[in-house]
């Protein structure tokens, strides 16, 4: 967005609500400057699948102030406990309105071969190659024709990958449980990540408690920061990996924490 | 440059004197708001090798008023008739302010494989992630590893590659002498491309020329115009394909400008 010489304004959403959209507030960020809302569901970092209810109303704000909805859907094969990914692309009147991202990274656990899609109103599309063509020229060759087997190969990879992150997801939240004094979670709803606040003192500063945690207990997270202010107290965790990582990783946290538990 | 919000000032090269650098006219352009000078050698589009007298030169004026110079120097192999190319990174005076921008793609003809180099300071490289981890992530992962089977294997092929590039070359002029009418042209020292001038008056709107050239002659090359006003009345043309393909657009040509001939 800065890039752009655009002024990112963020909008907080609603923890106790696990992450919910917060349709009000984005009301009311809207000023007559606004060109465009961005937003990722199933959400990165917190999983949290925005509602169809909850689309329906930015969109109603879009068409309203006639902006454009910038989407990053990425993790819309990966949601759980009846959760549904809607893409806000479907409601007809957003045809003009909205540019839908995807990616082949997560549906095919394709994480490096750097190659997506997007979705838009063709009007759109020079203005958008504008960028893409100076920043990328094209997706790698040998990534497009990955891509392509992957369409074109059987999907039953995409359901499989569901089913490990769901039980991935369960091991994750049976073993926060454990560090209840340590952490508080929202459980997910999609994706393959969630976004614990920190109990702790140290908590308030998540950067030099990520840095400590690797360090110390050797585990990998994110600093909630880095998603912005609101962000901070929080550590984002990946389960994109398998089970005996994800008890490792606990087993290697309960030690550290033990003087807490 | 425009989207780090920088005004690009364009210095034409000397065409007459197979378009060099004209230090003059750098050295004139340059105001107390010029942060960076960039340039291309061996030079695309024009194939012009830059002599190390006149980086010398360049080198002068950065030192002066304190310049980053950003090369492109992706062709640093393909160099003619005892042309030499020159880093401007290995005046070590300059290492402070040389960021020097290489590729896979021309050496080892990895084109679409996305993935190259550069060469900076230590200092200057955590600004360069701030745009290079937004906008790239990472190089593709796959094309990492082609890269280092590239650099691990024999080197044969680029010397290879020289000598294809070299003959491709000797073909196109003698190939362009028999459409002496139709285009003039200045001898590339280096790369796989030229830059002829249009000597018809259509050429006064290379993208029209360029269009008509490929709906009715059925040969592909891009307009002048494409790389500055000054690259009016040219085209670029590539010798990166089999002898065959340029006598197969040569015959075409010369059907197409027969009344010329």
């Amino acid at each position: 967005v800065m890039l752009a010489s655009g002024k990112p304004v963020l909008v907080p959403t609603i923890e106790e609500d696990g992450f919910a959209l917060d349709i009000e507030a984005v009301k009311k960020a809207v000023t007559p400057r606004t060109k465009a809302i961005m937003y990722c569901s199933p959400n990165n970092p917190t999983g949290t699948v925005f509602t169809e209810e909850q689309l329906r109303g930015i969109a109603e704000i879009a068409l309203e102030h006639d902006l454009v909805v910038i989407t990053d859907e990425a993790y819309e094969y990966f949601t759980f406990d009846g959760h549904k990914h809607f893409s806000i692309a479907s409601i007809p009147e957003m045809g003009k309105n909205a540019v839908s991202c995807f990616t082949f990274t997560k549906t095919y656990a394709m994480t490096g071969w750097r190659i997506g899609y997007l979705c838009a109103h063709q009007d759109l599309i020079p203005q958008i190659n504008k960028a893409h063509i100076p920043l990328s020229i094209c997706a790698p060759v040998v990534s497009q024709y990955a891509a392509l087997a992957a369409l074109k190969g059987s999907q039953d990879c995409v359901s499989r990958f569901r089913q490990k992150y769901l039980s991935a997801r369960n091991l994750m939240c049976e073993r926060l449980d454990d560090l209840s004094s340590v952490f508080d979670y929202k459980k997910p709803g999609g994706s393959y990540l969630m976004f614990p606040r920190i109990l702790l003192e140290e908590g308030k500063d998540s950067k030099t408690f990520c840095e400590n945690l690797l360090k110390e207990a050797k585990v990998s997270a994110t600093p909630g920061v880095d998603f912005g202010p609101t962000g901070q107290r929080h550590l984002r965790l990946s389960f994109c990996v398998p089970d005996e990582m994800i008890n490792k990783a606990f087993d290697r946290m309960e030690v550290y924490f033990k003087k807490y538990l």
